[in-house]
């Protein structure tokens, strides 16, 4: 079967990462039910970061919005190894984008729009999502964007 | 059949505000079998902030509260929309009350009570839920709240 | 029957704490369908605080971790309380750990693997589970961490 999800992400001349390893004593997602909770990512590649730092100090909104695509192509990652294939994503239902932000900064949802944009695109409506956008202080190894995802699966891969 | 839930908002004197449009590319909540994931909700009234600034700084906990209640009711806006009646509410399953704090700010669960109080008024026993209660450093539109909700719905309207 | 997941908690000489008590208008878990969400846990005991502060600041990584423990107690005791057993619990499916986080502060990861690695003790391959790591401003009773839970629960006691 072909694979259309990936054919979208190559049309869109990306490719899959490696699924990161978590850098800790848990599991890259965990699923229950036809619910998958995949464990928050971030854009790191091998384990370093492409982007360090705050929005509104050390980065634009151009670059966070960057840094989103990258920690969702990280999900993605996940996810089809997880599932075999993202033609099983159902549904993304959920998504919480963490901003490392500098005292100041408020534009959150445009930096996280470059998560959510890119799963519209590859998902079409599908990949339309419930979201949050909230501004934190830190994130581990200083990156500037975490992602949190909850993703309804096809009822035939329920486990 | 009448609107029970909503008849307890008129007698709270409250009435439902036309549902916030989101402010990015996400739809306003996402339904998994009988769970509603509902987007970030924020003190705004069509796209306008009613309260701006950080607790323990530039709002009284009085002013976080009522910033809460204000949230709640986008919330529940959104709910009504995606159900077609707040009747239709099986259980406010939790909420995460993130509060822009200012240091030093420990008081967000009397800030968030604002949202739980209201939540319990209009739902009765179906309104209580699991909480947390986080502090952050800065929200969209440099509002002081955004709450996260899940819920679950009547299994007669399980999608 | 045997309670096997507390004989291990003995084992690893640690008691469960009665559950604390929520300190505002919530409930401490809301249950929907097989999944039950944890209300926000804190490093507190008969309502006091047992760690005060930021990591980066105040408490070393090591503190962090152990205030990332009895936060998770507090987690378990609340989930014995609501099905009677925590051999009930059928997955940890996923954990969020808030740390309140100083600027530069970027090792919330070894943090919340005090609560991650104790999981894993107690309930082997089910305690396996999703996380998220994030670094936020400030926390209820100043508090260096809040531990977000959600549990899938045996077939047999779906609510």
């Amino acid at each position: 079967m072909a694979s259309f999800v990936e054919d979208r992400l190559r049309e869109l001349g990306l490719a899959l990462p490696p699924p990161p390893a978590p850098v800790a004593t848990y599991i890259p997602a965990s699923r229950a039910g036809n619910l998958l909770f995949v464990s928050g990512v971030i854009p790191v590649r091998q384990g370093q970061p492409l982007f360090r730092g705050k929005l509104g100090q050390d980065l634009t909104v151009e670059q966070g919005y960057e840094a989103a695509r990258i920690a969702l192509l990280n999900a993605l990652a996940i996810i089809k190894e997880e599932l075999g294939s993202l033609n099983s994503v159902r549904q993304i239902v959920r998504m919480t984008g963490y901003v490392a932000s500098h005292t100041g900064f408020h534009d959150q949802p445009a930096v996280i729009n470059g998560a959510s944009d890119l799963l519209v695109a590859v998902f079409g409506v599908s990949g339309r999502h419930a979201r949050l956008a909230i501004g934190v202080a830190e994130l581990p190894l200083a990156v500037p964007i975490e992602l949190e995802l909850i993703v309804q699966i096809e009822e035939n891969l329920h486990g």
